[in-house]
Order: structure tokens, then C-alpha cells, then sequence
């Protein structure tokens, strides 16, 4: 009750958040009747592939972009550079498969940032069994040029629940609710401890591994059925030290290797990694293009739009995050072929080194915006209105998060009212995590992100099968239409969207 | 009305059936407290491995089983050869990837008994766009040495539907309906004429290709998310011709290969299979084992109980049909463990060579019950009471389908009352088709397969991904209990089951 009267007191004030209902309407006309969203996503998916960070497809996909940029007419189109990220690295050949006790071929992809095999290998599979230190001394002088992997956790239930979904308006209307409680550290002391020392023993091994020259490392990975979820193996840094190449391989096939050795049988694997380092460039990098401002006083205050292009490098980062590159490049798309000439500057930007912990993002903040460590504010700090993310996949805005800020709640509202139809009605105070609106939400300056229908997001992002297919085109029209429009309506308001405080 | 009226007349005829109680508790024992289901699973999977038919894996399942037999006590184990099959047929190697634009790996396997390439093969993919003869002149001399494709089918829909499922008690009250109407045609005469246009173009086709020396040719699959379904290329008759190498490939990889070259992207792909072939012996076989019957009348009949055991090559035959294998193994183990000394002679079937059409058990019905064509009736056909199959994955038993004969309703609705509890209990009268209890059903032998949970079933057969992990071993566990007490009881029966009649 309080809360609903409240909400009703502040109402008044923003009457200056009355939509241009032409402007929606153009916005709409142009994004359904003219979409570029399926064109955008084959070229940055089947035809510049995976774009782990670093890698010479990343490099393409920034030229690609700009590129693109500039055939539209944006201005000040550039390739900017946030800071040192570290090598670059490409797969040039992957293979491996089981021998013994009969020829399988295994889908499995090398480790990001893993080292290559010294040309083809082939061993029996050691199976390494090591909970503690002293465990290590088993194993050692016996497991030279050998292929060895750890003990697999077996369970894969089937899948009762239906892979895509989208949420429905009850669902929707829980996603409002915020909890009041404090929330109970998710970990024990004990537990967080037994953290630390699993890490411990994971370093020591890795390090044991390479000094007793073991050939190949295996993982079992997430996954089921043919779809295998990715992560890191050793470091990206320029000074790396060599690591033991590593292939991650689904989790049945890791499985069957596992049970066959348990029970006696020995199991021979042969296999393949060819990679190419890069060191020619350690800089990672944003792609960022404007429709400059035309108001004389609001020009010098910026929109933003955004979207990380880096991915994962077994599939082609379709849903993670060619999607949101595309819905991005698309709502800016969309406002220039209109026309548009927006008090405020709009500017989007393509975020690099996005995975590895928001490096893109954080680095422009850092270099323009503010110093989150020191609390320092830069220049732009002042004049950013709003940044806006997209990136849980291809599926369709079903509201916003808005982070705990309250003041924005009744123009998020107003602004979606001509969108419910679309099926855009959902505001929350809700926090929602780990992509590029943290590093601005951070320093205090309004940063979004989207509710987004789930589809197939969840089964597939950060997988080898991350790909074209995985892209819902209406949707992501959809989402592209909206955007365009809370972007045009951000960069016209009177005044820049209200911010929580930043100590 | 009436057929209620009919099933009260009917049921005093069958007070012979009512079940022995403490039989059915020490099956239950057996089954559940000593299951082998998990360990049986494991070695006819993981250990020997694809069963595609002719293959040496196939001949190791056969030896492994009737070792098993052997083992457990059981009389007249024998390898029992059905007629001629065919070639065998091993990959010995299986890599592919795409080069170019950037390097990526592919899912793909060769297709059943293809031949080898040349080696390693690399080349430009050649989209062959053929709707007529006189398309195939477009390529005349050009696609020596190349690797070839066909466009693709491009739709992928999201699962918006579980991939998984249990029946519900609705959904098998519905399976009881039976339609009485005549079933339409499914084909107009025109579709019928198009399909027999478009095979015929298919085989001039693959004799074009060959005539022209293409080095390999890509195929895409049904399946998604990395699952890819299979299909045979070529033959494995004795006299077989040389084929072009094909590997079919997962949906995605091949749609992206597809766009690419439509947008006018050139792609290459590498590739190298190799096959074995197996001359030494083109027979099919069965592996046979009995409990003996002891009723000095009764002991000639049979009961019989079975399910195949090869399967397609790239999974490991899991739900199809390790998991039918070794329900009917479990099943007369437990039997066996128990003591029994049935009325009539117990005999346990596994049938080969059932993917490429129901092969071993024809080749059986055709050997020893019944000539179909001839309409000629052989020793067995008199003897047999029933024959029990399962061959729909692993999931749980539900009931049984009794193919229209009417007169064994009442007594399998009396049969299955002691396991309602495990969720067994319906009796329909309809036909299920296309497994080896078909080739008995054909011949009026009474031939029952039965109703089973789905779970991953029609996800996972004929994929790569049908593997050890796809088996339910509490569901294998409930059907081999009930199996084995249907078994007995049909082995104990005053009567033998009765027939429908067969002309």
C-alpha cells in the first residue's frame, strides 16, 4: 500500500515522458519492413565465425562492424583500444577420437587458450585419481606422453522440462518482486575453505602435469546430447607459461572412457591440437560509432547502446552474443535511416573481452567515464543519460531491469506502454547480472539490461553449438524496435534519466 | 455398452489365468534387489560398442551374449545363422572440418557402409543444385576431385516441448481407441509418382557422382544441438559397387555451409574416412538360449522372448536396442536364478541384422515357423504360444499392444494386475509396428510388443548420441520383471495363448 501510493505521487513528474507516438510508429515501420537482422547475423556468425578475444575473427568481426558503421553514415566511427588484453589464439586443427577397445570418434574442442599437441598423440587413457597431495607421488615418472583425464561425474538426467520457453505473465509479474532479507551467505566457512584447497590441489596438478610431460589432458564438460559447454585452460597473458594442451569433450563420451577404465578395460585415445598464437597485438578493443546530438546544449550529452561481440570459439557465439551485436547494430541502423537528428549524441559501442570479465566495457568506464577504485569522476561521467545492453540471447524484450533504481520505474513504464502489444511490459527493480550495463551501473551511471524470452538460450550459450540456427530473427526484431525507441526517448527527454547516488 | 457386456461374458473362460501370487514376489526379488541391468548395460555398450550389422563389434556382442547364456546355466546356447546379410563393415577413421573461411570442427559421420576417401581430402565444397536430368550436365567435368553438397533444409524450430516424457493415464486411456474407419491413402498418386521421380534422380545422381570422381559427398541429418540421426549410403550386398564417400553431417554445420556458399563465400572442407570391410563370412545371425520345459506334453511348445541387437554405428545402440537386449537377457536370468521349471521350454531370442528389415527374425519365422508367402506352416509354428519383444527404448513398461487379437485382452488385463502398482496396467487392442515381433504377427504366431515411456527415446535412436547415459536402469529394471512374469506365465498356461486366425 505504501509503495502504491508512492508510486502514484511521483506519477506527476513525469509528464514530460509522454511518448512521440509518430516517431514510434516510424520506428516500428522501418525495423519490421526494412530488417537487416538476418543478414547482419550470417555475417557475423557462419561468415566470421567464433570470436574467442584476441582471436583474427574478433579482429575481423571489429573491421566488419566498423565497416558497416561507416556504409550507414554513422559518425566518428572508430576502433578504440580499452587497454592490454593479452594474446590472441586460433584453433587450426582439432581431432580426437578413441581407438581402443574400438574406433568412436569423440566431439570435443581444445580448451580455449590451450597449447597444441606435439602432432598426433596416442596412449592409453591414465585415469588420474586425486584428492589430496600425497595422491600426486601415484602417479609420478609414469604418466610421460601419456593422455590422462580425472575421474567423471556421471549423472545427466533426462530432460522433462522443455528445452525453450518463453515466460509467461505470471512469471513475469514474480520477476517484479524484490526481496527485502538479507540474503544468507551462500557458503560456509567449511565449504568456502574446501573452495580454496580443491583450487590449491587443481593448481598443483596442472603444474605436475606439465613437469612430468603428460601429452594430452582431458575434461568432462556441461552438456548432453552432442552439445558441449566451453571454458579456459592457462592464461592469456602475455608472459604464459606453457600449459598441458586440454580438450573438453562431451560428457558422455568422457563418461564411456571413464566407466570402461573403472571396470578394467583399457581405453586408447588419439588426438590432434594445432593452435596459432598471436603476438603482434595485446590491446583489446570497442567499436564505437555516434549519430551526433543536434541540440546546442544537450549535443555534448550521450545515449548509449551496446553489446559484446567477443564469444566462445567452438560455436559461432550466435545467442552469446551475435545476437545482441546485431539487435544493437540494428536499433542504430534503424534511427539513421529515419533520419533522426536527437537532441542528445547516440552512440553505440561493440564491446571486446566481454567473457573474460567485462574487459571492454569496463576498460571504456575506466578510461572515460570514472574510476570505480579511487572514486573518480571523468569526463563523461556527467554525460552519459543511459546505457542500454542487450545480451541473454535472440529471444524477445519482455521488460527491463532497471537496478534498484526507483526513479526511472514510471518513464520505463510509460515509455514501454506503446510496446505491450509486442509483449514489452515488465519493469523491475531487480538486479540482474554479469554483462557490460555492470561496469556503468558501477559507477553510478544508469545502465540496463533487458528481460529477454529464454528460448534456447540457456542450453546453448557458451557451447559448441551456439550457432546461426540458435537466432530467433522476430524476436530479435522485436528487440532491435524497442530499443531504438527507449534510446530516441532517452536522447529527447528534457532532463538526463534520474541516477541513484555514487558515494 | 456392448463391449463391456462382451468382457463380462468372456472373463469366466479365463479363470485359468489367475496368477500365482508368490511367483510373481520372487520375480519382483529377483528383479529389483539383483538387478545386472546397469552391468549388462554398460558391456553391451560401452564395452563392445556400435553393433551396426556385419560389423565385427556385432560378432564380439554375439559372443559376449551367448557367453552370458552359457554362464547363467542356460541350455542350447547357440549363434544361430539366419541366411546371408552382407558385407561387413568397420570405420577405422572419421575427420572432418571446415578450412575455410576459418577452421571449424564438424560433427559428421560417415554414412553405413560408404567407402573410404582417398586419404586425406580437401577442397572447395561444390553446392550441386539438381532438379532434373539435364541439371547434372551443369557439372559434367567439373567436380573431379571435389567434395559436393545439395542445398539444405533449413528449418530448426526451438523444443518448446520436453524432450523427455512419461505417459500420463490419459494419454494411455487414448492408446486403447481404435479407429474403425478406413484409412485414407497416405500418398496421392502424384506425390507417390513425384518420390518415385525424385529416387530415380537420386540414383542417377550417385551414379554421376561417381563416374565423375568426386572425392566426397556431404549429407545433412535430421537432429539438432549436435545430435545427428543416420542413414545408410551404397549397399552391404556381397557384390556391392564402389560408392562415393558420404558423411552426414549435423543440421547446422551443414546449413552454414550451405548460406555460406549461397552468399557467394567460398568454403573448404577437409576430410579423411576409412573404412574395413569384411569378407570372411556374409551371413546374419541369432543368439538362441532355453529354460527347458518339464511338463511331459507341454515341454515341445515355447515361449519365446527377444529383442535385437545391432544397431546403427555412430551411438552405441543404447535405447536401440541394448536396452530391449538386456531387459529380455535380465529377464530370463531372473527365471533361471529362480529355479524355474517351467511347463513349456523357455527360449530367449537376440536377433540380428533387424535395422535393414527385421532380418534375423524373419530369417527365424522363415527357417522354422512359418513360409509367409508360401503360406506354408514349418515345425515351430504349432509350438509357439507367444513371442514377447521390446524394442522402444528404455523407458518403463506401461502396458502392451495386442495387434487386434481380442481374445488375449482379458488375459493380459489379469496378467498385468499385480504390476499396476508399477505403473503398468493398459491393454490396447491396436498395432504396433515396424520390430521383430511383426515377423511372428505375419505368420498368425502371436507376437506382443509393448507400451513404453518414451523418456529420450525418439530424441536419442539412430543418433550419435544414443549411448550408455540415454538408459533408464529403473525402468529396464520394472520391464524385465514384468516380462519375466508374463513370460512364466504364458510357460504355465493350461492353453497355449490364443490366435488370430491366419489364412
Amino acid at each position: 500500500m505504501l509503495l502504491l501510493a508512492w508510486i502514484a505521487f511521483i506519477t506527476p513528474i513525469v509528464a514530460q515522458d509522454n511518448v512521440d507516438l509518430e516517431m514510434m510508429y516510424r520506428i516500428k515501420t522501418e525495423g519490421i519492413q526494412k530488417s537487416q537482422i538476418q543478414d547482419l547475423s550470417f555475417h557475423l556468425t557462419d561468415f566470421i565465425g567464433p570470436r574467442l578475444s584476441g582471436s583474427t575473427n574478433l579482429r575481423n568481426a571489429r573491421a566488419w562492424t566498423s565497416r558497416k558503421f561507416q556504409e550507414w553514415g554513422l559518425s566518428n566511427v572508430k576502433i578504440d583500444a580499452w587497454g592490454e588484453f593479452g594474446r590472441g589464439w586460433n584453433v587450426k586443427k582439432s581431432y580426437i577420437a578413441m581407438k581402443a577397445p574400438y574406433y568412436a570418434q569423440i566431439i570435443g574442442y581444445p580448451k580455449a587458450w590451450t597449447d597444441g599437441t606435439a602432432g598426433q598423440v596416442s596412449s592409453e587413457v591414465v585415469l588420474l585419481e586425486i584428492s589430496t597431495d600425497a595422491d600426486l607421488e601415484k602417479y609420478r615418472g609414469k604418466i610421460r606422453g601419456k593422455i590422462v583425464m580425472a575421474p567423471a561425474n556421471l549423472t545427466l538426467n533426462p530432460a522433462f522440462e522443455a528445452e525453450a520457453k518463453r515466460w509467461t505473465e505470471e512469471e513475469l509479474e514474480q520477476r517484479k518482486e524484490i526481496s527485502t532479507g538479507v540474503q544468507p551467505s551462500r557458503y560456509t566457512p567449511e565449504a568456502l575453505a574446501q573452495m580454496r584447497a580443491q583450487r590449491e590441489l587443481d593448481q598443483k596438478l596442472a603444474t605436475f602435469l606439465l613437469e612430468e610431460g603428460v601429452a594430452l589432458r582431458l575434461t568432462g564438460t556441461r552438456g548432453s546430447f552432442g552439445t558441449v559447454f566451453h571454458t579456459r585452460a592457462g592464461s592469456y597473458s602475455n608472459d604464459k607459461k606453457p600449459t598441458v594442451p586440454e580438450i573438453e569433450i562431451a560428457a558422455e563420451h568422457y563418461g564411456r572412457i571413464y566407466r570402461l577404465i573403472k571396470n578394467g578395460k583399457p581405453v586408447t585415445v588419439e588426438a590432434e591440437v594445432q593452435v596459432e598464437w598471436l603476438d603482434d597485438d595485446y590491446k583489446g578493443y570497442n567499436v564505437l560509432a555516434e549519430i551526433p546530438g543536434t541540440d546546442k546544449t544537450l549535443k555534448s550529452e550521450i545515449v548509449m547502446l551496446g553489446a559484446h561481440m567477443d564469444s566462445w570459439h567452438a560455436g559461432t557465439g550466435a545467442n552469446d552474443n551475435a545476437a545482441g551485436v546485431v539487435v544493437m547494430m540494428e536499433a542504430i541502423r534503424i534511427l539513421k535511416a529515419l533520419g533522426v537528428q536527437p537532441k542528445r549524441t547516440i552512440r553505440i559501442a561493440i564491446w571486446g573481452e566481454e567473457e573474460q570479465g567485462l574487459h571492454g566495457s569496463r576498460g571504456y568506464v575506466q578510461q572515460y567515464v570514472a574510476d570505480r577504485t579511487k572514486k573518480e569522476k571523468k569526463a563523461e561521467w556527467d554525460k552519459i543519460s543511459a546505457y542500454y545492453n542487450l545480451d541473454n540471447g535472440s529471444g524477445k524484450i519482455r521488460g527491463i531491469y532497471v537496478e534498484g533504481n526507483d526513479m526511472v520505474v514510471p518513464i520505463f513504464e510509460k515509455w514501454l506502454e506503446p510496446f505491450h502489444e509486442l509483449g514489452a511490459n515488465t519493469v523491475t527493480r531487480r538486479n540482474t547480472g554479469s554483462t557490460d550495463h555492470v561496469a556503468f551501473d558501477a559507477v553510478g551511471v544508469p545502465g540496463f539490461q533487458f528481460i529477454q524470452d529464454p528460448i534456447d538460450y540457456g542450453k546453448g550459450y557458451h557451447t559448441n553449438m551456439d550457432l546461426y540456427e540458435r537466432m530467433q530473427f522476430a524476436d530479435m526484431t522485436q528487440a532491435a524496435v524497442i530499443i531504438a525507441a527507449l534510446v530516441y526517448n532517452t536522447a529527447q527527454r528534457d532532463e538526463k534519466l534520474p541516477r541513484k547516488p555514487w558515494n
